[in-house]
């Protein structure tokens, strides 16, 4: 049976006793850093939980939870050196503590590393598991891209938006469930529904992300609120507000106010159509269908639960 | 029998055949660029080269040919940010012709390219094939971090130097060579020797590279002469030179002298030291040590002769 408490204890345990070379340190401290983020250990926890939970050994899957973390942190390294942010949870970014050469070697290194963690499965395995790996790594790298070109367009529907969140966040999610039930040598349609819940897991985490970003508050959520809409970034709430607003929006994004004014109308627009609520019944349904995908799954009722309370809490937190 | 102008036929025609996705055209049409390079795919070519000696199907061997050049490129991508080299072979460097994050972005996806074409090898070498390919990566990665630590750094021995570049230029040419050894299902002993054979022409190949930069001929080698003195680059020539001139290098690298004058010096100071010869006595050694790595293996004279004579002429080429 799943225990939470023992599962994150079991996840800190394999990311604090993974070591790296000594030399040359210009490249592995960094990396070191890297991991030593505090965040969620998400990935690595759902994919040890679907091993656990199909029945499968989670001494065997170690090295991949480790492998998905490491490509998690990889990610998130480059896209700050892309992004030029500053800070990630309270600590300056690699590239500034260092400098972006270091940020972009020690990431290809972290990439490379989290291949190579990747084959450490058993053998059975080892083909679809970095089969999906690297299906995966693509899809993200695909979902970035078009964020990034989200920025220079106007005319961005919902439906593109949540095909880049699910490209960006879901995929690897889903992948780190669908790796998690290989390893436990589940068939085919559980991996898939497995796959499925993650996919959905991640849609409603990254819109509750969005929404936390506007709606959050900044003592709890650990950022400053707001942030996304001073930086027009495409949003659910903001393509959403764009598209039915009749030019009310835009009018207001082309005017040049101060951050606490202009976040103080596009709330108000917000507002007038209800969109916070809106967006967390999407969340809500989001979390529904990621417990439903896994239905037809024949796991222990406690496990279940696990996945339950898991898309339920991440649909409503507040950090 | 290797018949060498049907061999590099067939490396352009996997690369030239190599098809990505259309869109996100932002992300896909900057790694057509990079591969799209006309470099000398001594890579694949000796990948393919060896699994075909060894009496290997070299049909098997295609998509980890294409890998390791995918590798090759991909460093070559990120390196050019890292240096802020602005042209490559006569055209502008991706960071240049779209922009830094571009290239970060193309580059990672051309990291899991690599690595995902390396999986296409028989199921019976995929666990050896992945080992190599990621040691050599990481190996790749330490090379590129101790050549940056070198720059800040005046105490840099000779050994310091070529363990350096064996691990930065040769890992990969022996990694390539071992490869298409193990798709051939050649023994230990045998993919050993090959290694043992890339690890060699890539330390003649890489002196021969430094050599070119001081003494080639600008019209054939296809850039400026001097680069490196003029960037004070860490090369064997520099090296041995602070070394061995009892503080005079060290006084002309400290005053302010223009380009022309200050290369002028110091070859001026590499002839009193006769460094031209010794280098390429030097790259001769190594290019023996290559030819002798491979003499105990079995292999039709014929093919024997296509690798004594790549040596040969790696060590003695103009560009």
């Amino acid at each position: 049976m799943i225990d939470k408490d023992k599962l994150a204890e079991t996840v800190a345990e394999i990311v604090s006793g993974y070591k790296l070379p000594e030399q040359p340190a210009g490249l592995y401290r960094p990396v070191e850093y890297a991991l030593d983020c505090g965040g969620k250990r998400l990935r690595p926890m759902l994919l040890l939980a679907v091993c656990q939970a199909l029945g499968g050994n989670i001494e065997k899957a170690r090295s991949a939870a480790m492998g998905i973390e490491m490509y998690h942190n990889f990610t998130l390294l480059h896209d700050d050196v892309m992004d030029r942010a500053d800070m990630r949870r309270g600590r300056p970014t690699v590239h500034v503590k260092w400098n972006d050469v270091t940020a972009i070697l020690s990431g290809d290194a972290m990439l490379t590393l989290a291949g190579s963690l990747m084959t450490e499965v058993p053998d059975a395995v080892l083909r679809p598991v970095l089969d999906m790996f690297n299906r995966t790594a693509m899809e993200v790298y695909e979902g970035q891209q078009y964020d990034m070109d989200f920025e220079q367009r106007s005319d961005v529907t919902v439906e593109e938006y949540m095909h880049m969140i699910r490209l960006k966040t879901s995929v690897l999610l889903a992948g780190a469930c669908y790796i998690g039930a290989l390893i436990a040598g589940a068939d085919e349609a559980d991996a898939r529904a497995f796959y499925e819940y993650g996919v959905n897991l991640g849609l409603a985490f990254q819109l509750r992300d969005d929404w936390l970003d506007t709606y959050g508050n900044p003592e709890v959520f650990g950022k400053a609120i707001g942030g996304d809409i001073v930086n027009r970034k495409k949003t659910w709430l903001l393509i959403s507000a764009l598209r039915e607003s009749r030019g009310e929006l835009d009018g207001i994004l082309a005017e040049d106010l101060e951050n606490d004014e202009l976040i103080r109308q596009v709330k108000s627009v917000y507002s007038s159509l209800r969109l916070s609520d809106r967006c967390n019944h999407l969340i809500g349904e989001y979390a529904s269908k990621a417990i439903s995908a896994i239905a037809g799954v024949k796991i222990a009722p406690a496990d279940r639960a696990y996945f339950i309370n898991l898309a339920e809490s991440l649909s409503g937190r507040d950090k």
